[in-house]
């Protein structure tokens, strides 16, 4: 498994096309991963053509890699299809709420995740849009989403162009807590974050962006309270009209 | 990667420990996982004490597996440190939102998930709890989890002592759609859930049921709307005590 140790994202695709029977393979050896019930409350859009791409980009504030990938993979937390199971069925399906979204969601995650490994265990590359849920409505009126649909996650893939520098991960010292939850003081976060903030590339992000600190590139540029708050309005609007907040 | 066609969820565990290095190295590796902004928004408490997992056992509806398994490993979304090391280094932090919630739990869905793939390779089995999400708050207290941390996966983890037969999954044609989504009726449900319906355990357990549809043991008996609403507002209030629904 050395190359999740070795992993990094990939941004740049070179020109050949992933294979139609390669995706598909990934996709269906992924289904192996555990899933609540067994009821697989996922789905996978796929987009190839350059217009759906077009269309796509803004949704994901114009990132370069929607429309520089051969293939662009929107996982979703999906209840239409086993609510409409049930329906076919003489059975009465109750998943439009909050928790059915969340469950769903999570069983799309973990799909997703699990196609990732699989994806660059065969060589391929790949880069996960944050974005997803920045701005959800645009999506879901894009790919046409029915009810109880919602996209929780985009994967960029491709054959690797390029092969950029690892980048730093924490001490386990900073996410691991024997038995409960472990006091996060002054002193631990010195102990876990004076390896990152002394990065040469973190210092010289801070010094163009004239922040004194690491943590005022997030707070004040990257991911703001007022943004954050606008957005997650936002989420939440799409979550309702989705169904799932009931 | 044939261990992830061959998988299966362990709910009986052997008396041989997991060893802690063992364990730190799974977690560490599974670090790599891409994550927002490279900040890791999870935590993981670990439990190996008899106690604790006793107390935890009611949370997840006295499952077996949690006082049965050698480990137990609570994932959450955690925003928590990340806006304490703001607070350390003169940056107002930002993410009390539901956008900042679904951020940190898709950071720690996607962990866990790289972390289950890295440890059935390496031998261990496991079964992922679903119930995390059904009563969270008592987990919360349980573990002692501060503002901002929330438990979204729970993994029971140890060697295997038992070797189930694999469950089926749905074809490739029930998650997949080409560039947009595509319509579900009765006719793909026909397609992609005959196979599934026609299983013999799964018609044992229609019969011992007294149902006349697969689908109606999931509506009528495993997740009903009558419990999937109240543990909805459960989650909810969680959520807000958490502090990521301001």
């Amino acid at each position: 498994m050395d190359f999740i140790k070795n992993r990094r994202s990939v941004r740049r695709f070179a020109a050949r096309p992933v294979e139609e029977g390669l995706l598909r393979s990934l996709l269906e050896e992924a289904e192996r991963t555990q899933t609540m019930g067994n009821l697989q409350l996922y789905s996978v859009v796929v987009t190839r053509s350059d217009e759906m791409k077009r269309r796509l980009a803004p949704c994901h504030f114009n990132q370069p890699m929607v429309t520089g990938a051969p293939v662009v993979l929107t996982f979703c937390a999906d209840y239409h299809r086993t609510s409409e199971w049930c329906r076919c069925r003489q059975a009465d399906p109750g998943y439009d709420n909050f928790l059915s979204f969340l469950n769903a969601a999570t069983d799309a995650l973990l799909y997703c995740q699990t196609f990732c490994t699989l994806a660059e265990a065969a060589g391929l590359g790949l880069c996960f849009l944050g974005t997803t849920v920045y701005r959800p409505q645009d999506i879901i009126d894009t790919l046409r989403l029915p009810q109880l649909v919602f996209p929780v996650a985009t994967i960029t893939l491709g054959w690797p162009d390029e092969a950029p520098a690892q980048t730093d991960r924490l001490p386990l010292s900073a996410i691991l807590h024997e038995e409960t939850y472990q006091p996060v003081t002054p002193q631990t976060i010195d102990r876990d974050y004076a390896a990152k903030e002394a990065l040469p590339e973190n210092l010289e992000f801070q010094r163009i962006n004239h922040k004194a600190t690491l943590a005022q590139i997030f707070t004040d540029i990257r991911y703001t309270r007022r943004d954050c708050e606008s957005m997650s309005q936002g989420l939440l609007d799409a979550l309702r009209r989705q169904g799932f907040l009931s």
